[in-house]
């Protein structure tokens, strides 16, 4: 077997514990697509190619000496550079971080990606410390949406959705802090899992908000989201927020029937601020579901403007120490809003975290009598790099800030999302499958019973 | 039997169930007491008479027909009014909150007593909106200290202490947020118990600071101290802080011997600003403990610190509305400083929360060697009414912020606090005798053992 380059992660595991393809052809084949196309996407900011030679010729030895290896053997992924990578300075998209220390120990997920034969590639590209929804870095370039290399990757986790939706690896890992996930998959036209808050381990990642934070797996097929997400699942004691839930697998549960989950669409705040692109996604989504029921999620605007007060105080705070110390080193459009965020009263923040448990209340109550909700992933398609505005419902406002507008309200309560692609011409966007906390395998039965449908699937890669 | 004005609530109880005194006289003497010596303590901003005798006489008439009545049948109690009170404004210390609808239903612990046989018999004056540690209310004037009425009682539970100090009552209720419990309980030698964060049930009282407000009881003796703890715990949905815990009795454990505990003196921090009565305080107690032991608390300054920059944010927070329309109904000196709450960035608090885990997990791991500390109450006896200024290690310091300078360190931990009066003469002073998170069994035996000692006792009081 050759690689093609759209192969997913479940064939190259599949070939490789077959016998059919090494590993290390399979990690070299992505290195030299890295090599041939990353020049234009800048999805990467580190290939770690010895590294990665070097775990893939071990997994071809204990495949020659018959032992078992795990269920993604042989399969090249990356990460976002806030991961930590043992001998990388975790930068986290900042030109600060450069400074310190390499890491002497690999992030929790990518310790539990390779533990099931996952190959790490290289690190990714990124906006500056997370505080991002374009993939834009003042320091690095932008990272390249892969179908129209004039725009935006999406934000922050750019070079996760620039990455696999260019097809250089079928697995990226990244976070999501108010859309970070989400925002990318829908620029890039690939599948995200944002997972429930607390499910996936933060350990040795470089943080932005502790409450708000969640890591998860990019793919270009549902089944392999579901294979990346199944293997990093399980509590670690080093994420305090990560204690609490077993290992839940999704995989075998991906193809059993939908009918009768109950599917509604998030009405009121949702319908809103869209363009027609946004329109026409959710619209295909509830056509092939048969949701006809709208739900309007109550105080929606307001869980946004409490999501961006909890974000830039909390991130000001994080960001203190270097705001006062290195203020000319940051991009100076992050940099201002953090030191912004600096001067925002606590008892605003206080009151934002009140409303915050009322809200989360009002979800519980609405997922008793819905399984899911569908809303937009981005307000639009990819807008053009360096794009400053555009028009949401005939009011010119800034791209940056606004284009989380449908992702931040359900990331604020840590909410499971599954963000899938819907092949428009001439670009794709997502659409969010939104479920109740801890049901990240509704979300994902839902994505991929839409997948089988043929409504969402990640394009190919047409912009280079 | 009569009632002298210094029984305790065990043997009014004792009486009462025995036929030797109905609840009814019991109560009378109490109301009789409070209308005699209240108009100079000015502790009762309300007194419940007709409700507590119409529920004294649904006691005497449950033992007349044999019915089984609770602990504390026929002891007369009072409240701190930012307890609710059916039927009264939960005022809180304030003249804004006068305007409020009278309360429908009573506070948790107030239905707790009562379900014991206990009987309300009033609301109590503080500080307003408990910020406070003096006593003194613009409003309702200073509740006075019984040993010498020229003195505060101390705050912001001043007419709790003011109220058992003086013999009025056996038991009232209060609340600490950063030592309004510990405070008046030093000033007017009488007990304190500030529970574990989390024990006792705040529902249906007035909040200050939802992570460090506790509830909890007065008394003039370990035995009355420990009698209304336990009728009071349990869980409550009603405070969603208060759910983890079951009743954990700790009356039946008092008189245990206290051989093996290891008792240490809180260094450092806790031995610097104190006045010469507060060194003898702790020194008394101490070597009747046989402790020698010193134990260096590390950052306490900055727990205080800490503690402030929490308490005046949140507490900014909660009263925004009241502040922006009615700034001249408040308290000048409390307005002025929930103002400057409301303006402090949260960056900071953010950083307060994280420094909190981190002097939290200081704290226990100290625990794991030490059964006990002990610390001043405060840094010294009660202070004239209206002193505005103490000297602290020299340096002219305003007392209204300092007294609680040995409290606030703890109490931003949320640890269970016995405090213990000491007669010195001729003002009687406090110790904090501290234990571990949800060791209250152990704080209350040292204290009862110190009370068997002879070491620490509620002076009668003296001034009126």
């Amino acid at each position: 077997m050759t690689t093609a380059p759209e192969v997913t992660a479940a064939e190259i595991a599949k070939a490789v514990v077959g016998g059919k393809l090494s590993a290390l052809d399979a990690i070299d084949a992505a290195l030299t697509r890295i090599k041939q196309h990353d020049t234009i996407l800048n999805s990467f900011t580190d290939v770690t190619a010895e590294r990665a030679r070097a775990k893939a010729r071990a997994i071809d030895a204990d495949i020659a000496a018959g032992k078992k290896v795990g269920p993604l053997a042989g399969v090249p992924f990356a990460v976002k550079n806030l991961f930590d990578v043992a001998g990388l300075p975790t930068r986290a998209g900042s030109k600060i971080n450069r400074d310190r220390a390499p890491a002497t120990r690999d992030s929790t997920l990518i310790e539990r990606m390779e533990a099931a034969g996952a190959v790490l590639v290289g690190a990714l590209n990124m906006g500056e410390y997370a505080y991002d929804f374009t993939g834009e870095n003042v320091h690095d370039g932008p990272s390249r949406n892969p179908h129209d290399t004039t725009r935006m990757s999406g934000g922050s986790s750019g070079g996760s959705g620039s990455a696999v939706g260019g097809a250089l690896v079928p697995i990226a890992l990244g976070s999501d802090t108010n859309g970070s996930i989400r925002v990318p998959s829908s620029f890039c036209g690939i599948f995200g899992l944002k997972p429930t808050y607390g499910r996936l381990s933060r350990a040795r990642s470089f943080p932005f908000v502790a409450s708000l934070d969640h890591l998860g797996p990019f793919a270009r097929s549902v089944a392999d989201l579901a294979l990346a997400y199944d293997v990093m699942q399980g509590p670690d004691a080093d994420d305090a927020a990560c204690t609490t839930r077993g290992v839940e697998p999704v995989t075998p549960l991906l193809a059993e029937s939908i009918s009768g989950l109950r599917v509604a669409i998030a009405g009121g705040y949702f319908q809103k601020n869209v363009f027609p692109e946004a329109v026409e996604a959710v619209g295909r989504v509830a056509r092939a579901l048969g949701a006809t029921q709208v739900v309007d999620i109550p105080e929606a605007a307001r869980a946004r403007a409490a999501a961006y007060v909890i974000t830039t105080t909390e991130g000001a705070s994080l960001h203190l120490d270097r705001l006062r110390k290195r203020p000319n080193d940051f991009d100076p459009a992050v940099r201002d809003r953090l030191i912004a965020g600096a001067m925002v009263p606590a008892a605003l923040v206080d009151r934002a975290q009140k409303f915050r448990r009322w809200y989360r209340a009002q979800l519980v109550e609405i997922f008793k009598s819905v399984d899911v909700l569908l809303a937009p992933a981005t307000p639009c398609t990819a807008p053009k790099l360096g794009q400053v505005t555009f028009k949401l419902d005939g009011v010119e406002l800034p791209v940056r800030a606004n284009i989380g507008i449908h992702t931040q309200p359900i990331s604020f309560i840590g909410l499971p999302v599954v963000a899938v692609p819907v092949p428009l011409e001439p670009m794709p966007i997502g659409v969010q499958i939104i479920a109740a906390p801890w049901r990240e395998d509704i979300a994902l039965r839902v994505a991929h019973a839409l997948e089988r449908m043929g409504v969402v699937s990640a394009p190919s890669p047409r912009g280079f």
